[in-house]
């Protein structure tokens, strides 16, 4: 018999990518396409099937080995009866019943859950969390997201809504958050958007710095994580010093969540941690170590990045696709 | 067959509370005795047996009908071991042998484990998240402290400290805790002691209120929940300020709970709501669902004072002590 697979599929606002997965979590194949997010759903479901044929074509995978579907997608979703109910950055998913659409792709079983709860997913069955007890995963890129793994299992919530780590209120009275959110969540104060507002009142300000020169290199007009990382290693005292405060904003988120969930790990991922991790997580962690009640077998707890990078979305979906499928075949021996 | 029970025991920096309750944890005899903390632990453990001791004697229940002792402490406590690490306000408490020591009192098995986490398992089991899905208990007091039940079982966190969620900053570089904790965390603004330190420091600083007379009438000079409450009914304005500000932050301290957690039910007890909680709660919940970022069904999640009052406990303690004899027994059969 050949070896069975399954699809995730990470759907975001601008891009699609899905990845044909084993139940080792192994990518096999992969594809990106566009989203094309503002002709609607009956378009973005084409590029969500033709992303899946891409993915297949690089996989060398028959549609037929295809045994269960996981999307990940960005906002509130309806895992139980696989509906979208409404996503952030994609205009008319209001009610989508997607696991139905997807069917006629392929008849199988197909989990719709939060994009970043499945990322959570991927970093704890094969990225940074792989065997931990408990942890959670904190995306720090445009927005803030997260996902909470407690006794190796996703803490969905009542509502299905848990893992909204990102709208914790941190600085009482403090910024309003870019777009829509939360005033003075850790969202508001260290996501990139939060970041680069900061840096341009700044520099609308008077303050010297290099990003201008930077951003005239690229030929570009948004400060990126790439962008951030570069003013950075130039030891730019204006980026340094609004990037020390962010990275001070989320320590204290990450004791917020230390003190409250006692998590055996923080896992961070996200383009500004990808771009710089390696300067921030120290600095995170120092400021979340300070501020935990529980000093007893702190030095245990880790704080540690992100391993899978963008990958960890789809691969965190088609792990859970494989669940569904196990849970319905176990469901279905069960009854017989 | 004599029915079997429980013995629950609340080990308090000031007061110890006992009470001999039943496998449906209704409570049948309780006592309290003062802890003389400041005698050290050796005197301590014989105030707690004496409190067992008139416990049964006010329950009309035999020693040999006690199967199973749980005891609360207020700090960090190993229950694996059965040791008490280190407590709050209670010296020379390191490393101590609690449950062998009370097993010389009745040789049953003893559950010892954090005083607030019981009082939410109490909370859960027979108080006001009974059947819940899924609950954060905080009690509001001198202190703020708290428990988590999720799938209705209480979360002890990899470090056994989960549920600390006075200590979670909600105003970064906000004022420091009274006593030692966090800086800027919910209980530095909205325990009775933050509370009680914004009184007075304005009423230093000149401004009118009725609370000097209210302590005087009352010959006591601590600003208690019941003077705070007396000033409330009184429309004292400095009092209903402040008390307004704590309540503007315990719902955006609720609001991190709900967006991280998702949880089905708030509980919210302690000497501050009982107090005070039908003119605070409807405040906190305001403030909680604005800054849920999740509105869907938000208006089935509850926000709700606990039912307990101070016999959540004892009551908490023991069910957790019933819970720990039928695993041992459980545990015995399967090895037998």
């Amino acid at each position: 018999m050949a070896t069975r697979y399954a699809i995730g599929v990470d759907l975001g606002g601008t891009k699609i990518m899905s990845a044909v997965v084993d139940a080792q979590g192994r990518v096999i194949g992969q594809a990106k396409k566009s989203t094309h997010a503002e002709k609607g759903p009956s378009v973005v479901l084409k590029r969500i099937e033709k992303a899946m044929d891409e993915a297949l074509e690089s996989a060398g995978v028959q549609k037929e080995q295809i045994e269960a579907i996981g999307v990940g997608a960005p906002g509130v979703v309806d895992s139980a009866k696989g509906v979208v109910v409404q996503l952030t950055n994609l205009p008319g998913w209001h009610n989508v019943p997607l696991a139905r659409a997807l069917q006629r792709w392929q008849a199988v079983p197909v989990m719709v859950s939060n994009d970043v709860r499945m990322a959570a997913v991927g970093e704890h069955r094969v990225g940074a969390g792989q065997g931990s007890h408990s942890m959670i995963a904190v995306f720090v890129g445009t927005g803030i997201g997260g996902g909470i793994i407690l006794n190796g299992r996703l803490w969905v919530g009542w509502r299905a809504s848990a893992g909204e780590v990102g709208h914790m209120v941190v600085l009482a009275d403090g910024p309003y958050a870019v777009g829509s959110g939360i005033r003075g969540s850790i969202e508001a104060l260290a996501s990139r958007s939060a970041i680069e507002r900061e840096l341009r009142a700044s520099l609308a300000a008077g303050r010297q710095s290099i990003l201008p020169e930077l951003l005239k290199q690229k030929d570009s007009d948004a400060i990126t994580s790439g962008i951030l990382a570069k003013a950075v290693s130039n030891n730019d005292p204006l980026t340094i010093e609004v990037l020390r405060r962010a990275a001070y904003y989320l320590g204290l988120h990450a004791s917020a969540l230390i003190n409250a969930f006692d998590p055996q790990m923080l896992i961070y991922g996200g383009g500004v941690i990808e771009a710089l991790g390696d300067w921030l997580l120290p600095q995170i962690s120092e400021v979340a170590k300070q501020h935990a009640i529980n000093k007893v077998n702190l030095d245990q707890v880790k704080i540690v990045p992100a391993k899978l990078g963008d990958r960890a979305g789809v691969i965190g979906a088609a792990l859970m696709a494989f669940d569904l499928l196990k849970t319905q075949r176990d469901g279905a021996r069960t009854s017989a």
